[in-house]
């Protein structure tokens, strides 16, 4: 069967995506009818195209990830217009998901093969009183941070480099070099925003370079020690995994 | 017993809280065993003082309003330090309550009698599409809203007036009258806010506002007919009571 040539006839719908990742196993669908984004959205879009959907995300958010602007896509018979769609899903979905457009693509476009870029967020409460109305979207940290030093540690970390420092992915022949454009660190009051902008992330990764940045913050690490670490493609010289509820997926870029 | 002669040999403590809403059946304690944020707040700290303790909050937020800056206080023979109070309360308050100061008052602060102004937000998403992230504290309203419209309407509200048209509270021998210093509507992307500042509102007051406000932004009711809406003393002739996750106390004033 010429899959490929019956996709050419079929619709190729791409979706902006906003989701608070608290009640969800994360992006993707899993064997079990566990709650995953992927596994809700496709469940409604088959009901709605009265047809067995799949979708492709741009990326695959971990358990607790949020998204401000997740890509996705999918194939369709339906005749149902965009407009249409949209409203339909936005009074199915749960209220913690939403989509923000419904648009038509090209048929070959691809949400994870044709991006280009993407930029995560990840948040911190830098006080030692919690906030009630961030408290699912950052995480808090009573200690005072030295946010020259970790924009120090920053700039080593931009570049095209190996990151297998930074990944928990134990082996695997895939190649862990990435290219990050910037890290910009903005504060708000008691709030720290980091902002990743890079070609793609490894598993895990913002998390774990977020907690070397935090750890160059406190003064347990030199920011001049940043290219040593790079160097060694060593899991355990970085710094921990930080939790997952700070970290929300911003923009995914195509060319 | 003297009761007052009492009191000023215990402590006067004064809080600022920071609480969603969300889970709760307002302020006031109830006598059930419902959830109330002063019932939550007093259980924990008759624990902390080793004695029985009443708080008294400068509002009574309804059922499902927030509060940015609400304060409150209460009086104990507890030694603890403030900010070990403060800590405390943190600690095992549960995560949509926060304590962000603990600050010793003089003798005869009340949080409720002293106070000499208030400060609330109401947040409306004007969208089609609804927002994940702040819909715990924003209502959505997809029609188009004439913000000038409104603005002219605010200028009627504003001043001191009898507001029986906006409350909900049938009959009563106590005033109706408050002076409204300030109704401010400020727009950032999809999110409009409206700030009401005034020396003191009556109950259902500012969602009756809204509900008032947003009807002549989408043209049902003319600015100009705000005076004789005033003037009716009717609850009948305002428009309808807004939802109350909207609503935050942002601040208490105290001259």
């Amino acid at each position: 069967m010429d899959h490929t040539g019956e996709r050419n006839h079929m619709r190729n719908i791409r979706l902006l995506l906003q989701y608070e990742g608290t009640r969800y196993q994360g992006w993707q669908r899993q064997q079990a009818a566990e709650r995953t984004i992927q596994g809700k959205l496709e469940a409604l879009l088959s009901k709605m195209c009265k047809e067995p959907i799949e979708i492709q995300g741009s990326g695959r958010t971990d358990a607790g990830v949020h998204a401000l602007g997740q890509v996705a896509n999918f194939h369709t018979n339906s005749e149902m217009p965009a407009e249409e769609m949209r409203e339909y899903m936005n009074t199915y979905l749960p209220d913690d998901i939403a989509v923000l457009q419904v648009t038509e693509a090209a048929p070959r476009f691809h949400s994870r093969l044709n991006a280009t870029g993407k930029r995560y967020i990840y948040r911190v409460i830098n006080s030692g009183v919690p906030d009630v109305f961030l408290r699912r979207y950052a995480i808090q940290i009573p200690e005072e941070l030295d946010l020259d030093a970790m924009r120090s540690a920053a700039e080593y970390l931009c570049g095209e480099h190996d990151f297998k420092s930074f990944t928990s992915t134990k082996k695997g022949k895939k190649s862990t070099v990435r290219r990050i454009e910037e890290i910009k660190i903005t504060q708000e009051d008691d709030l720290i925003s980091f902002s990743f902008t890079g070609n793609g992330f490894l598993y895990h990764m913002v998390r774990i370079l977020m907690g070397t940045l935090l750890e160059v913050g406190m003064g347990k690490r030199d920011p001049e020690t940043i290219p040593a670490l790079i160097e060694a493609k060593n899991r355990e010289e970085a710094g921990p995994l930080m939790p997952a509820k700070g970290l929300t997926l911003a923009e995914i870029y195509f060319s």
